[in-house]
């Protein structure tokens, strides 16, 4: 080719970065035949540069721990910042646009919380910032957002994003375990971190629901905007509920515009999803985004959701992007925010409920509970009654049409101060027909 | 905004054409703020410009029978070409190229056959020559594979890209029906047409799997380069074969790469898929593309493979990427050959048989039909005996491991020669496992 080497910074090597230095080693000639230049690696940041690594066949100089060195050098036109968290990565990601640099980034805790800020500096320094790998891993979702359908109305998207959550629920749902045994069983496994908090607490669902908003509706969604429910409290009796409806339990990120067109929501929570829905069958660390748009109709894209390789894959495919646009000109799509749509809160989302109810079996209850939905505008689709095995008492199970959640919550308010009810066994938001 | 328009012809107002000419106007605020500046259109050519369209919100003046004079006006920067079919099309999108138009085509007819000559003349003329469209309607995927996939290497793509032989093969494997059947339920609902013969003989999905395969691999291949099978050979006996095996049927577009790397295969056929196999539930009309890659691991891109909307969602998306382009400098990716790869011919690619035979039930059959199998190098995976109702005859049901197709075919030959043989009653290829 004779042309001379784009230069790459990579600042962290971890289960990620490990796999990017390796690709830009092992498939060097394909990644320059496709740039139409050659992509060599300036400097990688890591904390310990002495640690050795003997899987990793890139020169141990390049190594370094002074990373806000490394962005500023002359010689870097690339920087891939897999690092996570905000800081310092906030900083080495703007000092690197700040110096001519166009960024890749696999971090979507830092797109969710100040996304605004980086787009500016992107499009100040006229540079790229591509994030692919920042969601759903693997999976190209950003770009068909961003590009395959710019020309198209998003209406709802529903996302499994979050792979150690999908994998603890499809086993509470294969084996009847409850949330605790799930979650061991995911630890030993490696599906799960020491500290699972980010994942079962729905965070890291929570930054990617904001992000996935933020493209779907042209509009700017914080991780603050969006409504976060955990997986943690979900019991083996919901599960076991959910399958008697012929539904399975998943944690969705939701983002969607409301019918008028003039807002929009951003939740993530559990739900139940009939298992005809295409989301249903993704199982265990997989991840899938379903979108629907006005044109397009129903869109479904699957893969893995995380992983050094997948993600990595990610962060390639972005970084050939970006490589390309230095060579030939030209950058890719920028922030759009320009819709500027109202995020409304969780209340005014228009959602349906699951409930389960543990009632004294006498004449008349019914007719109360079915009282406090009617107080509350909100029409029942459904209702299961069955005696419990331990006497007088009778399992209700009622799914509601679609309200608002505030007036889902006050109804289930409300059944919990009356005498008949024993106790409210379980409320789950039914999403997905 | 304040920016002068970017003019759009449109080349073709059928039912995709409609609907890119309705969203043009109906959105045309959202494309603009996308864009960066409006788009307008220009002229829209078609046979008989007068005739009436009380459906499309757009100045009759538009309409013109001299699609020639349209694409070559100074005033067009971009032209849409929805008509299909190799002439007047290729000339009609050279002449739009020569005269600096950028193109957005949904043309799969003729992508797949001249594709390196459009390609050129994109290249020579510094223009875009975009074609989501092309392949599976709605569904981003060429995109993904051309620019996501950039860092990884794939290496395989299943895809199920014709909705129509989708749709027959449904309710063959939902009602028992035979081809025929399904074939005219299909038209009287129109997912076929009236001459089906492009869809049910693989004709449109090989178009497809070629353009697919080169995306993949970086090499030319041409619907020439192909191996076609339609379906109208596949029976109810297949697909209750196939169900009692826990697989289904499915035409399918197959492009892979070989073991050792050095060569592509790219072929359309029918073949058994297990259930357990993401795309064994994609029903009726829709469309959905597997891709294996190395990092990635296992994607799958689903959505609706035509119709109007869905097909115009694809072509604005092309539409927006391109023209932001004229706004802000750069082009897209053009033709990616550089691999250049041996096409290889059917014979040498590696596939798995399902053979039912109707035998003689003696002893020493079984024998002398694994005596073929040896004699030609294939080795058995499963065989399943069961007398037939009708007195001396058992249906003997073969599964391979995986052989050369060549190898496979001499096999069935073989097989077909033996005395205890009264005849071969199904062959099909197993795939997905």
């Amino acid at each position: 080719m004779g042309e001379p080497a784009l230069r790459v910074a990579l600042l962290g090597c971890g289960v990620v970065g490990t796999e990017v230095a390796r690709l830009l080693t092992t498939q060097a000639d394909d990644l320059a035949a496709r740039v139409g230049r050659p992509l060599e690696l300036a400097g990688i940041a890591v904390r310990r540069p002495g640690r050795p690594r003997p899987d990793l066949p890139v020169d141990p100089a390049l190594f370094t721990d002074d990373a806000t060195g490394l962005v500023e050098r002359e010689d870097v036109d690339l920087v891939v910042e897999v690092i996570g968290g905000i800081e310092p990565a906030r900083s080495l990601v703007l000092a690197a646009m700040a110096g001519g640099a166009s960024v890749v980034s696999a971090n979507k805790a830092l797109l969710a919380e100040d996304g605004a800020t980086l787009f500016a500096a992107a499009e100040k320094h006229g540079v790229d910032l591509y994030y692919e790998a920042a969601v759903a891993g693997a999976i190209p979702i950003l770009r068909p957002m961003r590009e395959s359908l710019a020309g198209d109305r998003v209406r709802r998207v529903l996302g499994i994003v979050n792979g150690t959550t999908n994998y603890v629920l499809t086993k509470m749902d294969e084996t009847g375990a409850g949330f605790g045994e799930a979650l061991e069983e995911a630890q030993a496994l490696g599906y799960a971190e020491a500290d699972p908090t980010a994942d079962v607490e729905g965070f890291d669902a929570a930054a990617k629901a904001a992000i996935l908003a933020g493209l779907a509706f042209h509009t700017r969604v914080t991780a603050m905007d969006v409504h976060r429910e955990g997986i943690t409290e979900v019991s083996a009796a919901d599960v076991a509920s959910a399958r008697a409806m012929g539904s399975v339990v998943k944690l969705l990120a939701i983002c969607e515009l409301s019918e008028d067109g003039q807002s929009v929501g951003a939740r993530v929570h559990p739900a139940m999803i009939p298992r005809s829905h295409p989301l249903a069958s993704v199982r265990d660390a997989f991840n899938a985004v379903f979108v629907d748009a006005e044109a397009a109709g129903e869109l479904m894209f699957y893969g893995r959701g995380a992983g050094g390789a997948p993600t990595a894959s990610a962060v390639l495919g972005d970084l050939v992007a970006v490589a390309r646009h230095r060579v030939g000109g030209g950058r890719g799509p920028g922030e759009s925010s320009y819709a500027d749509l109202l995020v409304r809160p969780m209340g005014e989302t228009v959602t349906r409920y699951h409930v389960s109810l543990d009632v004294a079996d006498r004449a008349g209850v019914l007719a109360a509970v079915a009282q406090v939905f009617a107080e509350h505008g909100v029409s029942i689709d459904t209702v299961r009654q069955r005696p419990l095995g331990d006497g007088d008492d009778a399992e209700l199970v009622v799914v509601t049409h679609r309200a608002t959640d505030a007036a889902l919550q006050a109804t289930v308010e409300g059944l919990r101060g009356l005498d008949a009810v024993q106790g409210v066994t379980s409320v789950m938001r039914v999403e997905g027909e």
